[in-house]
């Protein structure tokens, strides 16, 4: 009897997340993974702390080496292995040897589709000009690093607001650039509220980043003295050395579509919750699928790493016999921007009103610490809130102190379904050096209530 | 008509946290308080971080001076009158003033018992010895630490391992002296789980403080050359410049079992959940009154700052026309030893033992941030579990690295009534300057899930 084979296309988090738990939970299995890079399982949101020097050398970044997975684990793993085609109707992918030029054909009896993301790069922009660089995989992050050492001069324009262009502009400005960071919307984290927005915009400035929102990247060219010249779609023309290209991505959907797969939001492969695609046999997972969300009921594309390594599992589980449902997301995410953290869990206002609810807002201001305690700091936080019912289906929190692991708090009431007063009930641990007697999530709960009550 | 009087005796936070919102809630009340000591509305927390100098200012921790009571709310505020009895068939205390010598008589039509606690005195212990201190309130601490500033010889012997006395034996550390720590128990933090207590005593030797458990404390006195002599009941003696003793608190209740209030657990005057005592108009709230536990399901005496700010604010809303009741404890509390923190939340494997539950308790060890990450430490997690359902009852965490805001998630869960799976699938918020990908959380409840399951 010819073993069964589980091929996973990507080397990401979520497709060696998959192998791996397929792994232990089935030894006889056979598992194939195809990367087009050359590292596997890596921790790509440290590439900025890479760059900006926190993380010393890009080995650092990788969990588990192909070596290990290979000897450890039992799981083949084919470098520099580009997937050219799957074709479902004999359950067969054929991958491309970027060394070699051959074709290697493998069949499959479960295929897992873990392409991961595509950076989104203005349509204008030449990233193959000597100085522009965007961040598709640990490789880049080399080549960005190596680049910064080399050359002299010192001034970057990084493209994007979201949390990879924020990230990139407080790694290039500890790397000893001076940054101007630009972005097509009116304001930075266009994903936040705009009070949180703000918080990090202030915190950028106060870093001597230049932030310009609303300039959209056109055209880039090597000057005559070897510098590169950005226009802006307003007519402007900024002056770099360096141009890091941190907008956002979308999901690398192309092979899934060819082979005749249904896509969803933003061309996201679409999923079950069992990540199973429209394809009996194709599983997808991570930054190239949806994702189901909690609160809107229905599904998203919102690629971050834990969502990423838990589809991976749950694929992993499936492919073994298993029946496992990923459970969701509440869109919990954090940022960190210099000394201030950003940081999101459940709906935004819009989104909340787009769902049909009558949410309302509130912002509050609170302490991180007692008053007297040293350390203490401001804290932001925004709370979307169901007017009648007072059910809490948003939180936002911006501040330089204890704003990553209050967003947690606020996860876990949005998963318990907590109104306001729940929340405001919690018995949450308390001492003067790590939090008020009122914590910022009690206070903000509070204040919340009374000015809905009005 | 004659003005409605609710009187507060007690002038800490659960006494002045329920007149002031008994002032905001109806202007027309007429408040007294009547506080033994020299102070209103202190961070009696704080004090630790003034003996070791992190707070310059005995002031710093006062939140509301007795003339703002006064002049901002309308409250009335008799300092250094002691409430000598209360008479509930006449709606009267009587209140003797320290400093004339005068008793005066205050009618109520609702009365506030917010006496607080009073610290346990191992029984041979002269307290009134010169170098032998307590702390009943801040003036205790502005006396202690004008003490060290007077005093060059500098050998401390600190009674008690619990909250109190750890965080003396580091404040007294920092302020330059030798500490000795010494406890009845057989460990340090008696009321943790052994793993949790075994990570505060490391702590405390890394700092070099002596750690001497299953040690009682007897007589002190005070030798020929000044110093003072404690006798332990083993038979050993110590000599130290200083002892403080900080271990544990009984209710102060004795007002109220004197006017034939009943009392509940450990002596703490028995309550029910709107915070009322078995008399009709009268109420206690804080450190002297019992608290409801949500996960016991019956009163406890689990003295802590929240609680009392918590009761106190149910009573100026109840004695106002109001029907609130008190949501309940978890057990939720934090202590910092040096840069280590010990959290709680929820029920310790004996006591859910004790409540019929077959329990079983997991300690994991995670890292609080990715590998790579600079910062990143060990999280020692206990869980305490029920075995059928895989319910979660009790979390404890110890670390150096982020310890303090997870145990409120921990808290959040509980509240929930969620399972180990259900904590698992929390969708929290990631960044690598913050957590691994897979947070300590959700790291152990994983893990835990997994050996429950064998």
């Amino acid at each position: 009897m010819t073993k069964r084979r589980f091929v996973v296309i990507g080397g990401d988090a979520a497709g060696m997340s998959a192998a791996s738990l397929a792994r232990r939970r089935d030894p006889d299995l056979e598992i194939e993974a195809y990367e087009m890079g050359s590292y596997t399982s890596y921790g790509a949101c440290g590439m900025p702390y890479y760059v900006s020097g926190e993380v010393p050398e890009l080995d650092d970044l990788v969990v588990v080496t192909p070596g290990e997975f290979e000897q450890e684990r039992g799981i083949k793993v084919f470098l520099r292995h580009r997937v050219e085609r799957i074709i479902p109707q004999e359950n067969l992918i054929e991958a491309l040897n970027l060394e070699t030029g051959q074709v290697r054909r493998a069949p499959y009896d479960e295929l897992l589709i873990a392409t991961g993301a595509e950076p989104i790069v203005p349509p204008d922009l030449d990233t193959s000009l000597p100085g522009v660089f965007t961040l598709r995989g640990l490789a880049d992050a080399g080549s960005l690093k190596a680049w910064i050492k080399k050359h002299e001069r010192r001034e970057a324009v990084v493209v994007g607001t979201g949390y990879i262009g924020l990230e990139m502009a407080e790694a290039l400005t500890l790397a000893g650039l001076k940054v101007t960071l630009i972005g097509r919307r009116p304001r930075v984290m266009p994903t936040f509220e705009e009070e949180i927005s703000a918080a990090a915009a202030e915190e950028l400035t106060r870093h001597e980043v230049q932030v310009r929102t609303g300039a959209e990247a056109g055209r880039a060219e090597i000057r005559s003295d070897g510098r590169l010249a950005l226009s802006l779609t307003d007519g402007e023309t900024l002056t770099a050395d360096l141009i890091l290209v941190g907008a956002g991505v979308n999901p690398r959907s192309r092979l899934a579509q060819e082979a005749g797969l249904d896509l969803g939001e933003k061309k996201a492969i679409k999923v079950d919750q069992s990540q199973k695609t429209s394809h009996p046999h194709i599983w997808a997972a991570g930054d190239c699928a949806e994702a189901y969300h909690l609160l809107r009921q229905n599904n998203a594309y919102v690629p971050l790493a834990l969502t990423a390594n838990r589809q991976g599992r749950v694929v992993g589980f499936n492919v073994t016999g298993g029946s496992a449902r990923f459970p969701g997301i509440l869109g919990s995410a954090v940022c960190k921007v210099f000394d201030l953290a950003v940081a999101r869990t459940g709906l935004g206002l819009k989104e909340a009103q787009s769902q049909g609810l009558d949410a309302v807002k509130v912002m509050v201001t609170s302490r991180s610490r007692p008053h007297y305690y040293p350390g203490s700091a401001p804290v932001r936080t925004v709370l979307i809130v169901e007017r009648k019912t007072n059910k809490l289906w948003g939180a936002q929190m911006a501040g330089t102190d204890g704003v990553a692991p209050r967003i947690n708090t606020w996860a876990a009431a949005l998963a318990a379904g907590f109104s306001l007063e729940q929340v405001y009930n919690l018995d949450l641990a308390y001492a003067p050096p790590f939090s008020p007697v009122w914590d910022p999530v009690l206070i903000s709960a509070e204040v919340a209530m009374k000015q809905i009550k009005g």
